[in-house]
């Protein structure tokens, strides 16, 4: 049932430099092979976005990249519109307002067709407004501030590809501790999920989360929870007492399920990454040099320099550091 | 060996209307038979920011309050200056600059004086800075955020009433959920109390705490956390799952000691309060009348109707309300 993924990204993902988290996206939908479909419906600016995201899709080695923009809920039912959708690998939602988008999206043939994008296989996701409406309960809009207060946000009905929880987004920048906590204050069934900025959590198997990006995902399990949520004044700052907190950065992965931390990988900066790959180069040639028999280490060694001669971009190096002398 | 309470006061307690927080440091240092003491030496305005307070206590009923106030750590040695707090039964620290107040103060005879008074039996406390310095390990400044990053803060030493804890300030408002955990994911035993603005965490027996004011007070409990705060890099954000999160309003009661809530009762608003005490003094009245045997319902109505026109100041009522027709 879940064969798809879910991205929800924070905001404000880079676009130029250090693309992780878009660079992510484009890797879950299939590389260079991928179909992206972007919705920019809960942006004003639908139509400048949808070419914003374009650039930056077809710069990451994307072919196919089509824009799908309902502006009203009455052409979400439109056949044309809804087969764009029909051999997507990836379906990107861009900011905005997530009440313009659900309400236009949400029960609709396109609906529909994003869902069985998702069962087919695709990922599914997007920033910001795009985020917050992947789950069933959805943030619709709210306050800032660090502590829960009664009546500080309010509900309304996402897409529904992912139960028991509630997406939050650009948590730590517009400072939203306090409403993502009086939502699941009200409702301690609901998982409390907020996405930093330029950082996405990734839903895989319908229940694994991986974080990727430059920020952290935090996590509310009101599990335990003891609120007075279900009779605290108006704006009065609510009793939340007992919850589980994770705060993950980039590498860690977490269990929907069963709301239990599974481990922590450090992600290895791509600088480490390029080095690894070339000391493995290396190996391979000393392995196909051992197969071939003319081989000793002080052999490798010379050879190694020779090598090193035609490649006169690379910085020079002290070859001692390969030599057994 | 805890006599006294102390009393941490998260920053911007109101002074002038609903001054419910510095009404409860009156009440706990005594009333109007306090004695109180205010050290300002965390202030640059420390001349100025006594006689507010002076002005606010006097204002709440205290009869005696003396300024204590070294502006070196050399005059924290002065015996004369220490021997001003022999008989207070309120010390009050002000706001401002925390390691300022703590490396003037700690450690020297002043510090040792601050200790007996609390264990003597007096409330020792203050806002801010003068609540930060109540612990043994004090946050000395950081930067704000809602996600904890490596080194975003720095520990120092506090006069430390209070072992096992750390205290921050300004809490919600100054968005400082990431120094909080920040500290803790370095330091899990570390319990870590944020306080609101013009809020109070007020800890009696040395162990129990109570909520009062404004705002809330958040309780950060790293038990069971998993970190890497011991390997991730300077500004990386940091692995914090699992900790165990209580934000308590007013009215709310957690034993520090064994990091449980225990119980929030509804603080009943100062105009109900009012009125309860109204009636109570009319059931006084009714109680006398019929001991003095000459009552019924309706004679009792009468006379409160005459009593009324005695005291014209207050509102008409419908003495059908009372009446038993």
């Amino acid at each position: 049932m879940h064969a798809g993924s879910l991205f929800a990204i924070g905001g404000a993902e880079a676009k130029l430099r250090r693309r992780n988290v878009l660079r992510a996206f484009v890797a879950e939908a299939g590389g260079a092979d991928a179909r992206i479909v972007v919705i920019p419906t809960a942006s004003s600016l639908g139509v400048e976005v949808v070419e914003v995201y374009r650039a930056v899709f077809t710069a990451l080695g994307v072919s196919t990249v089509v824009a799908v923009r309902p502006e009203s809920r009455a052409e979400s039912y439109d056949p044309d519109l809804v087969a764009r959708l029909d051999d997507a690998t990836g379906i990107f939602m861009t900011g905005g307002n997530q009440l313009k988008l659900s309400s236009f999206v949400t029960g609709t043939p396109l609906g529909a067709a994003i869902h069985q994008a998702y069962h087919r296989g695709a990922v599914v996701g997007g920033t910001s407004a795009g985020a917050s409406i992947l789950s069933d309960h959805m943030i619709a809009f709210g306050s800032g501030g660090s502590t829960p207060k009664q009546r500080m946000s309010q509900l309304a009905v996402g897409l529904g590809l992912i139960p028991g929880m509630v997406i939050d987004q650009h948590f730590e920048q517009r400072n939203r501790y306090g409403r993502l906590m009086s939502i699941v204050a009200q409702s301690p069934s609901l998982l409390g999920v907020g996405v930093d900025e330029d950082t996405a959590a990734v839903v895989r198997q319908g229940h694994l989360l991986e974080v990727v990006g430059r920020g952290a995902v935090t996590v509310v399990d009101g599990s335990n929870l003891t609120s007075n949520a279900y009779t605290a004044k108006r704006t009065a700052p609510l009793l939340f007492s007992g919850a589980t907190l994770h705060v993950l950065p980039a590498g860690s992965h977490f269990d929907l399920a069963t709301r239990t931390f599974v481990r922590h990988v450090t992600p290895v900066p791509p600088d480490e990454v390029r080095e690894v790959q070339a000391a493995e180069a290396d190996l391979r040639r000393l392995a196909r040099d051992i197969a071939s028999d003319d081989v000793s280490p002080a052999n490798y060694a010379r050879r190694l320099r020779r090598g090193r001669q035609h490649r006169p971009s690379e910085e020079a190096q002290p070859t001692a550091m390969v030599d057994p002398q």
